[in-house]
């Protein structure tokens, strides 16, 4: 049984002009890593139509397991993510009658029976033909999901919480669904006192040795007296949490011994 | 005279794991925003060659004005940017003698006279054959620059400080040379008590009276009462700086006078 793999496509002007830090992203990639999946690729787009075809296509051709798209997904005239699949697919956007169902409910108890269904609310429940909604707990829109030749492919809204709800109540279980029962372990270790260039042929001996970890190391600045400051960190998957766990300890025991009277080395524990 | 269109491909595992929150993209995104560019597309892809190359190929098949990568420079075996673009555009990695230069002088000052350059450190002066070095002011490696039948490709540092310096001191000014003299205009407003689907057709109108403004719409939550919390932010773009803040101050006016009555409405500024 092999991991699922995962594709974000992130979608907004303002992820592009340095106006709003993509924590959606993180949060998602924080998720999906926790439920044993790969994140494979992010693509950042503006809201254009031909932007978004263009790398939800590209997306598509790589075949993940999972496609999320993030944003555009509202009631205003550049929310144009379904669209642009729509277009993208050749599949006509329709009236989702269950997505209209709930959209209808939520406008009725949030604005009581007066509430009309204008043509920027429909426009929340109108879906590419074959796809279904995924339930949003704390927003109007549903988000809908599709699945195509072996990529389920889910639009997800760019608010962090109505996001991050859904994520939580469908996609969860749809990816434990799919079966990976790999999970990751990481263990980082804080040197002072050595520079990178130094590091480099112990990281190569010690992966060397142990095949399933991977290390890596991340420059933290200088200290004062001129000394660097690195993170390495220790990472392994696998299916048995003893196996892949011993593995992680040995070679980390084993880089300790190498750095001995060398650098100062603190442990800095997951990250 | 048309503004510099930008693309980055961030590089790194640790952005796709969950681990970092890749705000080295963000600060790019803001800097670029300010000389007058436009980022196009971010790509964030994983410490593999085949990954790497296709993202690169990819973003240099759109034919930007600039392509930034981000991360996979330093002395580790997992460091590959360079060996990417190197086998992606069929050019050697060869020695740099200007790159070779810079790299002695900094590890002699930093390390003193004993200090070797092993081949974890001959590697950070390998560039690309026709690649020339950015110079590095915080840092020991130097920045590859390599121009591409119209497209300048710049390989950044992941360390932020790194990456931010080697920007301020000789992206800005190539930007600067490509002669993008249009700068963009921001306001926001902040809206409580109207539903974004009710907000909808006023964007349309305002945008249709001034084609010059870009109005986006971002939720911002729902007030203990219930009602919406909305940003508004207004967007022009120009050459002249007069002319498009009157026009956005103008938009920002008709929409204001649209909302009377409707919504509590307050002024954010520039984001």
């Amino acid at each position: 049984m092999r991991e699922p793999i995962f594709e974000i496509v992130a979608i907004g002007n303002e992820l592009l002009i340095g106006k709003t830090l993509d924590t959606n992203s993180h949060w998602l990639a924080k998720q999906i890593n926790s439920l044993g999946g790969v994140l494979r690729q992010i693509t950042t787009v503006r809201d254009r139509r031909y932007e978004i075809g263009k790398a939800v296509r590209s997306a598509l051709s790589r075949r993940p397991d999972f496609l999320l798209t993030l944003g555009g997904l509202g009631p205003t005239h550049d929310d144009i993510t379904l669209s642009s699949i729509s277009r993208l697919l050749k599949r006509r956007l329709v009236l989702n009658r269950e997505a209209l169902d709930f959209l209808r409910r939520r406008y009725l108890t949030r604005f009581g029976p007066s509430v009309k269904l204008t043509p920027p609310r429909l426009k929340m429940a109108k879906f590419p033909e074959g796809a279904f909604p995924l339930p949003n707990p704390v927003g109007t829109a549903p988000a809908p999901c599709l699945v195509l030749h072996g990529t389920t492919m889910i639009s997800l809204p760019g608010v962090p919480k109505e996001m991050r709800a859904i994520f939580r109540d469908s996609v969860v279980s749809m990816v434990q669904r799919f079966g990976g029962q790999r999970r990751f372990y990481d263990h980082s270790l804080l040197l002072r006192g050595i520079p990178e260039s130094s590091l480099s042929p112990k990281i190569d001996e010690v992966m060397h040795k142990y095949r399933g970890v991977y290390i890596k190391s991340h420059p933290r600045g200088i200290e004062k007296d001129g000394a660097a400051r690195i993170e390495l960190h220790f990472r392994i998957g696998g299916t048995s949490p003893e196996k892949s766990m011993g593995e992680l300890r040995n070679a980390v025991a084993m880089m300790k011994k190498k750095l001995r009277g060398r650098a100062r080395v603190r442990d800095a524990g997951r990250f």
